[in-house]
């Protein structure tokens, strides 16, 4: 069987995190990586794969089957996802959440006219969580969804910090509050405030003379990232911050408190949980997976966009139906 | 909009949970009730519905929708199932593990004939589990995937020491092994034996006179059923058995630790579970969820048997695409 060729548009951790999981995947093969930079000085892993600039990419659609999007969502694929869309089949983990409507149809418009498929907000959150939410709430109509954060790293919580005059360097951890998730656990159905679910612990490296007093009030008051939180901080040194906080990890659980039968008496609790070393790594892992159903659907004639609701679980997993049937229903 | 008609065939704890469930649906109403009791005995919860003989099934097949199976997998289903396929959209909970690819295919050549849609093995496990299994394998394709269930009833186990001479009342609860749980969480993939995941703890009331050492003997030297575990044997009186073991609960973990990266040195965790009060309940609203994607399946002019990998998350819920794409991506 021919291999799946997959296209890395952008090759920062996320992208880095796809070309490691096509290694695991053997139905799949690295085609080449897109970048804005100059191709020549990358370092690509992969033997026998090459880096080219982004716009030599479309020169190239015959010897791509998919394109990984791995650009930021506040900039890149809002214009990216389209534009590779009219050409390729693209899978992207677009996650600003209250954007997706939109990025959904300029996707889909694309795809309309090139009978593409585009398979948008691919990850974790959106992605795998919003598929547990779906599921959950689809079984357990009656009831309460839930979802915790962390522990792990916000990108941009850690930005808003290194803002902050006389920061060097920051890292802001999410940490879910643990008697919140034992209340849900406990089928205490409630609602929390914002403080009451999560914890925000900075990480900062303040640059010499700083007036750290004046950097923990401006980071504890900054509205909107800390001032509805428990926020700590805790000033380290920048040895410490490479020792300690170069990794990114992330987590979380979608949790869903149900009522069932006679009267709506009966506790149901479903729980999806995720405990990643890597988040980058891991979205990537997901996106291969996404890529594997772009390539099917389109070779059975579907196209247009698509969210993760729109796929079967069928179309992610390398086996046969009939190797599903025996080996995992 | 025109409410789906679920009929339900078999009216056991199974059958009243679907009842049960359908009311929580606003988008469904139940069609009858079909028995191979004496319909005239049977006390139907749902107002303006009626319970049938069985046979008088066939007559109705243009005032029912889809048909969910609440029969038993040893004797029910495995007729049942193919039988009401030749006439009907069905949904079966069909749980016999080694059996499913035989029972797929019976379905299906009924299905093809009938151009109904028939959606076998729904429930939790197999079905919700066997979905987190397709998800986290396909993701995390390097990696090892771990079933552990309980703490709840397991009806064949109490079957089985019901049939104990000396025995009688019984229930068996398995019983997950909480470090093995935790070495999994904790990353240490490992392979463990029957006995290193789930214990057996049995409640037995024992007829008057009965040798208690011979019964505690007998069941746990129980080839299949209990000699590989470890088995505690409590008894009861009839009293404690009624205040006290009456109701089904069930549950458990689905969990995959995976490695990505480079030298695939990052560990991963994907972890989901059910703590369920009442299993039967529980599975009926996940019948209830596929017999919405069956109808849909089959107004879109879709037939054959199916899966639950088959099934695209969207077809499970009420909502628009607009909807879900806002509300729960």
């Amino acid at each position: 069987m021919d291999k799946i060729k997959i296209g890395i548009v952008g090759y920062g951790n996320l992208g880095r995190g796809v070309e490691m999981a096509i290694l695991q995947n053997s139905d799949m093969k690295l085609g080449g990586v897109y970048t804005r930079r100059d191709p020549e000085a990358l370092t690509i892993s992969t033997k026998d794969a090459k880096a080219y600039h982004i716009n030599d990419a479309l020169r190239m659609r015959d010897e791509i089957d998919v394109m990984v999007l791995c650009g930021g969502s506040a900039t890149d694929l809002p214009t990216q996802s389209p534009e590779f869309a009219e050409h390729f089949n693209i899978v992207d983990s677009f996650d600003t959440h209250a954007n997706i409507p939109t990025h959904f149809l300029n996707v889909d418009k694309l795809c309309q006219k090139s009978h593409k498929v585009g398979i948008i907000s691919v990850g974790w959150d959106p992605g795998l969580f919003s598929i547990n939410r779906i599921y959950a709430e689809s079984i357990l109509p009656v009831g309460s969804s839930y979802t915790f954060w962390g522990k792990g790293v916000s990108q941009g919580h850690s930005d808003a910090i290194r803002r902050v005059k006389g920061v060097e360097n920051a890292v802001q951890y999410t940490v879910p509050i643990e008697s919140a998730v034992a209340a849900v656990r406990a089928f205490q159905t409630q609602t929390f405030t914002t403080r009451q679910k999560h914890l925000r612990e900075c990480y900062v490296v303040a640059s010499e003379g700083a007036d750290l007093n004046r950097i923990e009030t401006e980071i504890k008051e900054m509205p909107n990232y800390f001032s509805d939180y428990d926020t700590t901080v805790t000033f380290i040194t920048n040895e410490e911050f490479a020792a300690s906080h170069r990794q990114m990890p992330h987590g979380g659980f979608v949790m869903r408190s149900g009522k069932t039968g006679e009267n709506e008496a009966t506790n149901q609790m479903i729980e999806y949980s995720l405990k990643l070393e890597s988040n980058p790594e891991f979205t990537a892992s997901v996106l291969i997976a996404y890529a594997r159903a772009a390539y099917r659907l389109h070779q059975e004639g579907a196209y247009g966009a698509k969210s993760v609701f729109d796929i079967a679980p069928s179309y992610l997993s390398p086996k046969t139906s009939k190797e599903l049937l025996e080996e995992l229903l």
